[in-house]
């Protein structure tokens, strides 16, 4: 029997990230699923398909209706939501800090992702800003210097763009997108319940 | 209190409309909604945003994470599935057979929406194809010639046409899309139920 194991990939940078990366954690505990949040850029993967930007904002009767969607999602979910005045925001920093804590298996690795996405999608933050970034370090009682510092580093610019090279030869081309142990994909927030039960069977 | 309406927009070459056909009946039943079906074309409102074709034969990755997630989910649903051999195919004189049944109030309206989405995901039929369209009719009872040479009319080619100029203008982008009679839109048949609910607290 393999691990029950879920790959959550997720760019900072999304927005239907937010309220899954709100809702996995209690609903893999109850799957008895592990969960590795698995940062990325989604950025090279858009190029790849000829998008410069967000789709969100290349189709713009689709980007409408995610805002509204998403707001009526948060509303659902009873998640604090407003629209970032800017989108998408580059979130190659905050991948970096995210892995600094995640792949050190550091306590602060999740905790910081969902502050993040909560600063961006709740608190009108700008999360492309190092200072920001600070604050919600500090915030989490982790020494914000020698994180930012070690994200800054070469190890950790290879790193990142390492994990958007898996993302992008695993097929992944959008976020959030779940992957079991059993290489099943499943894109999306709505897709996060089947998702988990997939994992939870360990085929 | 207003009526509890909900408008349910499709196209006969969009695969994520197949499950949501099957569905919307039982459901808004349950739901005590009345649901209007909507035959529309999303060729035109693609070729607005640039698209020639399917944005699932466009972008590659996204086309095969589709085809495997319409399998499973049909597989959860318990319904027939098999991937055409072409796609997506010509809807128009389809969607202007069932705009001749829907219009009417014939009773065979939506049983030949059904019906020809089974044909088109289940039996590998072609549903460009007029003998094939002709067959579904005659399988429901219906005088398969009128119905055919109606739909070939000024009148059904102008009533099509007026119908996705109404997709367009109410922010249309794809399909399946189901509208409150609010202006509350809903995308994707994993929105079914969420549109549903909306529309039965019927504000």
């Amino acid at each position: 029997m393999g691990e029950k194991l879920l790959d959550f990939w997720f760019d900072f940078a999304s927005t239907y990230s937010y309220p899954a990366a709100q809702r996995i954690g209690p609903l893999a505990s109850k799957a008895r699923v592990k969960v590795r949040f698995r940062p990325f850029l989604l950025g090279p993967i858009f190029q790849a398909q000829g998008w410069e930007t967000s789709p969100f904002n290349l189709y713009q009767a689709k980007g409408r209706y995610m805002w509204r969607d998403l707001e009526r999602l948060c509303a659902e979910l009873d998640l604090p939501f407003r629209q970032p005045d800017i989108f998408p925001q580059q979130s190659v920093l905050a991948a970096r800090v995210a892995l600094v804590g995640l792949k050190l298996q550091e306590k602060w690795g999740k905790p910081f992702c969902l502050a993040l996405f909560r600063a961006e999608f709740a608190e009108g933050l700008r999360i492309d800003d190092a200072a920001t970034i600070g604050e919600i370090l500090t915030r989490l009682k982790v020494d914000a210097a020698p994180v930012l510092e070690a994200a800054r580093s070469d190890a950790l610019r290879v790193g990142l763009r390492s994990e958007t090279e898996e993302a992008q030869r695993l097929g992944i081309f959008g976020a959030p997108t779940f992957i079991t142990a059993d290489g099943e994909m499943f894109w999306g927030n709505d897709r996060l319940e089947r998702a988990l039960a997939w994992a939870k069977r360990g085929r």
